[in-house]
């Protein structure tokens, strides 16, 4: 380039914290499309149930809301569900809790490195973004398992 | 919350394309996992063959780079490469030439709201991010095409 450029802001904390509770809320619709059964036991490739992979964001989301926040790296302590009601019901704890949390994290521990969990190095913006991105990730892959069942996913672009 | 909060800029137009980028390179990788036929043929549930979703993401790349930039939507004019080689080739290519435009795009371009294509009202990072969300849901599909076809997909956490 002739000139030199200046960075320019382009997202906001709240606005990624809107961004990803949409994508949160496409995911609620994908695992409210699953039949009961299906949810906890259809796959395809051997590849982990539709459920499962849901749990892994709950693993995830508010662990690392409270670890970029504060330092402190704590696993997720509930159970997996074991119906869609109770998993939903979960769901909703956490996207209440991350509303009420994210917008504790202190400025400047989005730019800041840290070891989340103790293994995965990176910015506390690096690693929600990871957390976001996995979600995106694994539900298209709960969109095919639903194709594979004959069953219309939700549309992607809706995030309301 | 007790006090007022101000907004913290999480994210510049520099790191946003390196983000992207970073999630450019796993889709190559993705794609050259595929075995040449498959990449063209094979597919879930009646969905698109992974050819087709990686030349999706070709067709929203540029074009929304230059649409943020300027205002004007056209669409990718290329065609369908029908070769792995031809597709990495064209890829490739992308790479460079949004690695050339995203920086010009305008400061204030990323705030404003535009009609990209004629048909969707969002601002220049919202549009931005559809198009990274986009590819990695699809991406997140080719991950169960390859399990599917017994191949080990890249890892998910590799962006460089």
């Amino acid at each position: 380039m002739a000139t030199e450029t200046k960075s320019v802001s382009v997202i906001t904390d709240d606005e990624l914290l809107q961004h990803w509770q949409g994508h949160r809320r496409l995911t609620r619709r994908t695992i409210e499309a699953f039949p009961e059964d299906k949810l906890f036991q259809f796959s395809v490739g051997g590849m982990r149930p539709f459920a499962e992979m849901a749990f892994e964001f709950i693993h995830m989301a508010m662990p690392i809301v409270n670890g970029v926040s504060t330092g402190k790296w704590e696993k997720f302590a509930g159970e997996m569900p074991t119906t869609k009601a109770d998993l939903l019901r979960l769901w909703d704890e956490q996207t209440a809790a991350i509303d009420k949390n994210f917008p504790q994290i202190p400025p400047h521990r989005f730019a800041e490195v840290d070891t989340a969990f103790g293994q995965w190095k990176n910015t506390g913006l690096g690693t929600i973004l990871y957390a976001i991105d996995n979600e995106i990730h694994h539900r298209g892959q709960g969109y095919v398992y639903l194709r594979a069942l004959a069953i219309e996913p939700p549309h992607f672009w809706e995030r309301e």
